[in-house]
């Protein structure tokens, strides 16, 4: 090793492909990034499990049992997508993967980026919006308590148990209040407080706490429902949106679909004091009736990539790839399903990064 | 009296026009009612409660104790809106009046149309799409049970129990069914059944166990997070919807965005085995910022009615109305917000009415 290599810094990542397409986009992603840490003066050092439904068919397990043990050690994970339900129930692929990586490393952050990239038409005729929703991505209605009684007779009841804690939902607003700082200075915090008057309220409550911290930043909080609306008809109104695991998960697919669809919908799971590893992903699954083709549009892959590099401190890098994304989508190269494959998007975006 | 006045069908309505646009547009809808009632041979014999806000910071409380025993002898009811935040909280007035008339006379069926009127342009580019949502009015996520323990400090921990019955679930699922029959026969059942194990995997089975009852209905069953991305991609592959309470909410909200806004949405509280009477209201609140000026679109509130007479079984004074609301539209009057007064909208539908 010459010198200058043994001081390259170089970050341990800890790559998952997981089911369908997530195999072809992690690895346009992995292409993009090695190319990036090249002209960067960086280091990837990248290791992959194949941890999936096919996994699962094989072992009895998503993942190994020390899967979390073996996870905690890598600066970060870049995942591509899990679930094959023709085979394995969603509900077991993704409480065996991808919801205990999301807790056991307390990435409570859920931060997903929503505009129109150069070149891609929307649904929306709106098209100058420029949104980062936070999703709490730990608790809430998705904590997995409740139960069914009565099962399978007349009498059953189904409940479903939504806990949020002070820690959890304090954190996750002073995370958007700061990301707020560093963007427009305005966050909508949705809740549906007029309904649900238990857990909803002590959100509103604990967003009015915390906006007292933040003098420089403005804050509206709004209804799910109305805001469902709000993303639709004045997109342009909105800077960043924080909003509880189950809401923060409708909203942005929504946002998802007025940027164009899942194909360019990034996102990166946080755990904001760096105690574990983050992990990086695309909105979309795992796409059964497109896997193996080729034509999966590895963008929101490569996006949520650029996001891992930010937050590891290679910002020029991420800026970088994201001009990349950008000037590829503007010559209309993967703006549009099926016309071009995921070979050509993904050379055409290492072309650009390399320009 | 004649022997024809005296033969002439007459229906007892309860009228609430509520707080804030919920004065006008009550009052508007109930000049088209009485219209129609007059040209197509049935009588209206209406009496107004003024149960608001206002009722509320006169005596303590939205509606009289003996409220809900003075509305079962109508036939139906007709709702302006409920809300005034400046004066009273959200949490008391909706469950002082809004939520105690839907759950006591069982109106769990709550019925919203997303189409776009003639002229009415949305925020959408897609304009061909004609769905009727269902979503469960009664229980579920909305059911209020729940808590807070050591409130206030930083060990809070608030709850929030969604509760689904058989009885619930069922009753919702047949209902949608049996509307999809006298539609296109398609059924989009609503969950997320991916995170939440409990409540929406037995949704799921019900809608299984309901469809078989249904060989000539199709149904999918989509997560809630995909089907509000769908809602705004691709609206014309939707027919009938059907969702929990607050999925629905989410839904018809966005619904009413890509109708065109919350102006043009319509919706009916039904007590299918009609125990009791049914609540038809526009979907929009009182609107506290434009109250008073004359201004509020009575579209919604004069669609509401619409069908309100066509669940009384005068289908042909429902779709009279209905013709009149599209005649207006297609001239361009209401179509955009504030191009037209409350009366200048009513007046022309009223006068499309009489041609
Ligand atoms: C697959 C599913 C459990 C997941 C979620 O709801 O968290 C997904 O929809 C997402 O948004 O990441
Ligand atoms: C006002 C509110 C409680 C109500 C609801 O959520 O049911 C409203 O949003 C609606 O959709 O009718």
């Amino acid at each position: 090793l010459t010198q200058t290599e043994r001081n390259v810094k170089t970050y341990e990542l800890a790559l998952i492909p997981g089911d369908g397409i997530g195999v072809d986009v992690t690895s346009a992603a992995m292409a993009v990034v090695e190319t990036a840490a090249a002209r960067h003066g960086f280091g990837i050092n990248s290791q992959q499990f194949d941890w999936s439904c096919a996994h699962y068919l094989e072992t009895g397990a998503m993942m190994p049992e020390d899967g979390i043990e073996t996870l905690r050690r890598f600066d970060a994970i870049l995942l591509g997508a899990v679930g094959w339900p023709q085979t394995v129930p969603d509900s077991v692929s993704l409480h065996g993967l991808l919801l205990p990586i999301r807790k056991a490393f307390t990435q409570y952050a859920n931060i997903r980026p929503h505009r129109l990239l150069p070149g891609v038409q929307g649904p929306l005729k709106a098209d100058a919006f420029d949104i980062l929703c936070i999703r709490e991505n730990t608790e809430g209605e998705y904590s997995g308590a409740g139960g069914r009684v009565h099962q399978g007779t007349l009498n059953e009841v189904a409940t479903e148990v939504a806990i949020f804690t002070r820690a959890g939902v304090e954190r996750i607003l002073r995370f958007a209040f700061d990301q707020a700082r560093s963007r427009r200075g305005h966050v909508t915090s949705v809740t549906k407080s007029n309904a649900q008057k238990h857990s909803m309220v002590f959100w509103d409550e604990m967003t009015r706490l915390v906006a007292q911290d933040y003098p420089d930043v403005t804050v509206d909080m709004m209804h799910i429902d109305a805001m469902a609306a709000r993303m639709v008809m004045a997109p342009e109104s909105l800077d960043v949106v924080v909003a509880s695991n189950l809401f923060g998960d409708i909203l942005t697919d929504l946002g998802a679909a007025i940027q164009g669809g899942l194909g360019f919908a990034a996102s990166a799971n946080i755990c904001p004091d760096r105690s574990g590893p983050s992990m990086f992903e695309p909105v979309h699954g795992s796409a059964p009736d497109i896997a193996g083709k080729g034509i999966a549009n590895p963008i929101a892959a490569i996006w949520s990539a650029a996001m891992m590099l930010d937050h590891l401190g290679e910002t020029a890098a991420a800026q970088a790839i994201l001009s990349a994304i950008e000037a590829a989508t503007a010559k209309g190269i993967g703006t549009r399903p099926g016309s071009h494959s995921t070979d050509d998007i993904t050379t055409a975006i290492l072309a650009a990064l390399k320009d």
